[in-house]
């Protein structure tokens, strides 16, 4: 991301640009809530069923699976948003390449609905448990890199640095590697 | 959800921390806006029609349905979204506790749009009679959950405590009961 | 709308209860901006391909009428948020009916994208014209309704309800009469 | 666009309108957000794999097209609404004409999932790539133009003339130039 260097806002403190920046930080947060509310309502259309079949009690039992990747993925995203946040509610100042890493980080938020698609349709198949924990993992994952990035370049309020620092520590590390240890224990279930 | 204890942006009330609780508010209430202008504008997939029918006129009067089914969703979730447009500007401050259980309101009003296209493709079914009522009492439960912890946590107004005691109050459970006694009927009904 | 009486929030105006107004007022923008966005981005969801064609070609050249629609209803619905915002610009306060009918409006935006499919499809059946003109006829009667309803109870700015009442005469209704009037010239045509 | 003479809310420069300007200018950037937000978390939907396929594996390796063009696309508009936030940070003023230009910008935005959609399906075809890159040549154009204007009309705040004449100027020609060369050469690798 070229744009870390040629744009920081906040680099000339004077009053008239940090109300600016206030301005371009709410754009951008305003834009993530916007992907994380598209991506947690999209979830419904993972659960269509066909109009026309003859037996829609059994159709509807079939699609348990689905109603249970929705949950899953609501409940996840919700989570995510929940920490996205309070971490941005921490930030002090953001630059270009945290506007990338964000972009980055929020691609993988957005596919949330496909590898949901694919576990509720694909449950017994564990080519759609792997993409699923995989999609977690990338999400945690690049996350963290948020908060690791904002951490080293001083992007955090002085009395949120010891509680941040906390979430991008050992504990968030276990847990994508708890999405990734579930990988071999999809394909062992085969 | 933990986060209830963790974090709670006005306990301690310096100006700047007022301040930043109230972007966060206002993150919390453009996020649930955001859900509910997409579950209310995707109301429209249900509507669909396939290209290359030969007779579109006999097509569009077999869907009679889905457009009654359409306007009374999009009358249902409006509605929703004024109360609880009304119940937010009557809050005090908000604790985690409470987005999680926004969260959770929000999922059954995400999902209105499956049930929907159910109510109208199925209309004779009693099945899609039976899931649309449950997700308009689950909706309805939801909200009075919220609404009666809020109260119980002393996060309204005091001003605004004596309306949302009546929201929260006995016509509020009537209306789940007559969500939920639309099931026995539409059972009987077939 | 029984919120007309119990809901208005400007009514005592001390300072406070304006600025909580105001923030109420972005709110109710706010959603409408984001049923207006998902329309208009929903558009694009008309214009689908199915996958697996042999001639990718003459499929695209079929869908000519498709992108025809696109851009017109890309327009009408542009056309129909800068008039929303100019006159929700010009408002002094709103009140519960107020945003009823804002409601109801918006239900006709958000059925664009299925009248726009129907015309792509079908441009050569006059049901679907006839479908096309009236939901542009709705919105256009229940936007100067909007209007009216404003300037009767004084929501609009001193200074700009001259232009408002311009807005909610006589070129309205003209509006309204001409796309009524495509719908002969769509049978006739047949 | 006959909305910018009649329109321009911050020619008589009192504070009340300074302030009321600012409000219909946060509208135009959070449609915009919002038209972006939407495209962008849409592209999950071209991603779509059919249920009930015997063999997932396969049909996913196949997917791979699909996964590029999500990844290419999202980097895209990720880009473009990075450069739309740069330029709306750097504007004095807004009229009509500017904003009938961005919605003629947005549309080219929100139709960029049906071109993906048809760059993953038809990544063989040379018809799917020429749209492709006449979508994000349209794309680039309709953005210089809306520069370009807001430079001749003098809406750029000074300090950020010099930097905003460099974005309007050859290199984005180029950039335009570069995707629409790309058409001869989907051509020939046929």
């Amino acid at each position: 991301m070229e744009g870390s260097r040629r744009y920081d806002p906040i680099a000339r403190s004077t009053p008239e640009h940090r109300k600016e920046a206030e301005i371009e930080f709410a754009r951008v947060v305003a834009f993530s809530d916007g992907v994380f509310a598209i991506a947690i309502t999209l979830l419904v259309l993972t659960l269509e069923i066909p109009p026309g079949l003859d037996d829609l009690g059994s159709a509807l039992s079939e699609h348990g699976n689905d109603l249970f990747a929705y949950a899953l993925s609501f409940a996840v995203i919700g989570k995510f948003w929940l920490a996205h946040h309070r971490f941005y509610g921490s930030l002090l100042r953001f630059d270009g390449m945290l506007m990338g890493l964000n972009l980055f980080y929020l691609a993988w938020i957005a596919i949330v609905p496909f590898s949901t698609d694919l576990l509720g349709n694909y449950s017994d198949e564990p080519a759609s448990v792997i993409i699923y924990a995989c999609n977690m993992a990338a999400c945690s994952a690049t996350f963290v890199i948020q908060i690791a990035y904002a951490y080293r370049r001083g992007l955090i309020r002085p009395e949120a640095r010891p509680m941040e620092h906390r979430y991008a520590g050992p504990p968030n590390y276990l847990l994508v590697a708890v999405f990734l240890a579930s990988i071999p224990v999809a394909l062992l279930s085969v």
